[in-house]
């Protein structure tokens, strides 16, 4: 199975396409830049979902479902949100097909021509909020804090699985708030959710900032993020939540009557991830082999494979591994067993790797003689024999968690020692070329200056970290005096 | 809360609409014929998913995702396919909006125009056929049990808040198999899950049947049903399984090599559920007070109301109710605590009764003394006085219980009562018009009469029963022959 999987170190690229496709967990459709997410891929994003759901119901937030369908001119309304949407949309112009009279076969009908253009969704502010105005009239209609997972669709020219798609799936948070300060300290919240969901479950460190000006969301006051770093170098944006001000409340005139009786605007956020997250855990931590999963986010966590010859054997082996198997559901553990048998003992323990099973139990006549199993770790690819008496479901949960950590500690390390501090525009620029991954240095503050470095570099600034540090020093590019560093990085 | 309500008694279809609206279900949004799903609407939908995923996957199938977009050409391959879905199509067009140069505003940029036009799924079998060709090759390949959970889009000229929107919200299963036998098979088997499912957990009795051949699926070889009864004598489908024969494994040649090592054509299914479940799911059961909902169901199974005058008597309630709530929800019982101070228990009352909490429990300074509570269930509206040193966990969960089913054998009783057995058309048309409900007949079989009896009397072929027993007979149309009674209704 994993003959064909480039080297990372040759084709970074290629490696990640293939690895895509290999592992089952998507590929290419039929129509331009979508993608179809095949049913393996599809179980790790829905052991995402139910996390992420879990996280943002036990902080009061509850899922609701907007229409697919913005009407143009909604789109429109607020300004800056519509200049940053226009260029990428899917527009539904007509509501019927007929055959053609000519015999030219199946063609949209000119006369079922809509009045106004429907633009498929590329994000739900202007539809929401058109909503939010007939749902708040006091402010004890606030907060509103309502979630949709939904997909979307913005019209990609340069489509990667995952990473880029013309649609893709997300959730999308909506929250309305009486004060600035509240809706403040929601954005801050989910993007801390975000952090933890990243760093907990998809053991995948990252820092978390604010977006520059031209960084930001297309009608946000402020963008908070969190941002990773990927074995190759490059940075990837792995969720935003935006501080909106009063922006939508003006844009769809949504006002309440505040405790003192006056008329006043909204406050909103709005806050998001997609399936990107799944283009980040598989460039995180996977190798050569093929997949490296999180044990808490992996459909499989244990693979049995049995090794044997005879009917006999295979019945024995069976036996035994029932009881296993029963002990570990019985923990919570999820675990298959793989006994197809037109495949070799060898192919399975490779598809299983490239798939990226955390863990991989093998069971032939000797262990049983022995009453012992093979364990063998996918994250480290370490072997070892296994004396049953000792209790094996405490070894299995004790070395799960042990995975769940190590991956996460690795990603760390890569994040830290691929993390420096430059203090002129030369050793930028070199260690952008040599090393990759975030570069600290000072920036002027000007959306100027960080386009010219983009242009020249084609590194971004990722964020400013929340918790910079106040420090004087010059841009690396203008030589003006700057209070802190920020974070740039070469992106997906 | 309740007030403004219509009486079913008086205008049954207002009555759904201003129940839906009220009881915070859903609303119409900005779209024409689209809707917004509210926050408790959407945990009523939510809690039906959980429940039907987890019939799917113990039995084998695995969630995907499929594109949105379906390229024209392939909607055309399976004939009758496109003959049933091409007049209610959503086309997208282009892929770019821009300023108009003669100030115009946001328009179409007509450079941006697509090659080939792509149309909204209305239903994936062939986005998803198209791709079944490249995962199927082998026998060992088969079957291939496939589901997605996806919003669908089908051009509606009327529409109804969940009973027939533009676009809608479903799971639609998809599966491939190396035989007849076993396709039919899986269809009878979803079938029969979806009626276990509306049966068990909405409460909702229903008849298992096929379509005659003018109400099958387009593209389907049969189409089976589960057909239920509303309130107002009108049937409605709650779910269809559809056996499709070769037919798209011929529109996109799909083949598999047989153990024999023979290609053959591959056999499928499709079966979808839709929130249209939401609607049969509200007329069932709600009276006009407001929603009555299945306690498996409901968002809210128990609510605390207090009643209180001074701060010092809500302390006391709040003490004791903490206490139950804690008993309840270990037992599994979703309870709220209505502790609003700007609403009087009057207008809780009536508001968790419009939203169909099955029970409520009010607690007073003194029930507090008595050590007792006031148990109201929601759909027989009977009250006691309970005794708290009596258990009130068991006897809570022992009332859930038995409102599950006693509003199940109300609607089963309703239904009995309105299924009637006819000989000729005038008391086919004399019943349609004075009892609505099912009319149990003999038919021709002709689809000439089918349309002809639709046409006068507006009622059409539910299904032909599953277990429908063998019966001569004369159509009480034509008078030709018939083995077997069939079942007509008036239906949404």
């Amino acid at each position: 199975m994993s003959k064909g999987l480039p080297k990372r170190s040759e084709d970074y690229s290629l490696w990640y396409n293939e690895l895509v496709k290999k592992a089952d967990l998507a590929e290419n459709s039929p129509v331009r830049g979508c993608m179809v997410i095949k049913p393996y891929g599809f179980s790790i994003w829905e052991k995402m979902q139910a996390e992420i759901d879990r996280m943002f119901k036990e902080t009061g937030h509850q899922n609701a479902y907007f229409p697919l369908f913005i009407p143009k001119s909604y789109l429109s309304k607020e300004a800056d949100h519509v200049e940053g949407f226009a260029k990428e949309c899917a527009v539904v112009t007509h509501y019927r097909l007929k055959n053609d009279e000519n015999g030219k076969g199946l063609i949209v009908d000119p006369d079922a021509k809509l009045e106004e253009e429907l633009i498929v969704r590329p994000t739900s502010e202007t539809v929401i909020w058109s909503t939010f105005k007939n749902w708040i009239q006091s402010y004890r209609d606030l907060p509103l804090l309502i979630n949709q997972w939904a997909n979307v669709v913005r019209w990609e020219m340069r489509t990667r699985l995952f990473l880029r798609t013309t649609e893709f799936l997300w959730q999308e948070g909506h929250t309305a708030h009486a004060t600035k300060q509240e809706a403040i300290d929601e954005s801050v919240q989910m993007m801390n959710i975000y952090a933890t969901f990243a760093e907990e479950f998809m053991a995948l460190p990252v820092v978390k900032g604010v977006k520059t000006e031209s960084e930001r969301f297309a009608g946000a006051v402020e963008t908070y993020c969190i941002e990773a770093l990927m074995q190759d170098g490059k940075a990837l944006q792995a969720g935003t939540s935006h501080f909106l001000g009063q922006n939508f409340a003006k844009a769809f005139d949504v006002k309440f009557a505040s405790k003192e009786g006056k008329l006043e605007l909204v406050w909103g956020t709005s806050w998001g991830v997609s399936t990107r997250l799944m283009g980040a855990l598989i460039m995180a931590h996977s190798d050569d082999q093929g997949l490296v999963l999180p044990p808490k986010l992996a459909p499989i966590q244990v693979v049995i494979v049995p090794i044997y010859k005879t009917a006999e054997q295979l019945e024995a082996i069976t036996n035994k591994v029932a009881e296993i198997q029963k002990e570990l559901k019985a923990q919570g553990v999820s675990v298959k067993l793989d006994n197809r048998d037109t495949f070799k003992p060898g192919f399975k323990f490779a598809e299983w790797e490239l798939k990226g099973v955390p863990l991989r139990l093998s069971i032939g006549p000797r262990d049983l003689e022995s009453n012992s199993v093979e364990i063998a770790r996918r994250d480290t690819k370490e072997k070892e024999v296994f004396d049953l008496s000792a209790g094996l479901t405490s070894k299995i949960v004790e070395l799960l968690d042990d995975i769940q950590k190590n991956i996460y500690d690795r990603a760390f390390s890569f994040r830290n020692e691929n993390t420096r501090e430059v203090d002129t525009y030369e050793d930028f620029k070199k260690v952008l070329d040599n090393d990759g991954g975030f570069v600290s240095a000072h920036w002027d503050g000007t959306s100027e200056t960080e386009e010219k470095i983009k242009e020249e570099t084609k590194a971004t600034i990722r964020c400013i970290l929340i918790d910079a540090k106040e420090e004087e020093g010059k841009c690396i590019y203008t030589g003006k005096p700057s209070s802190k560093r920020v974070l740039f990085a070469r992106a997906y």
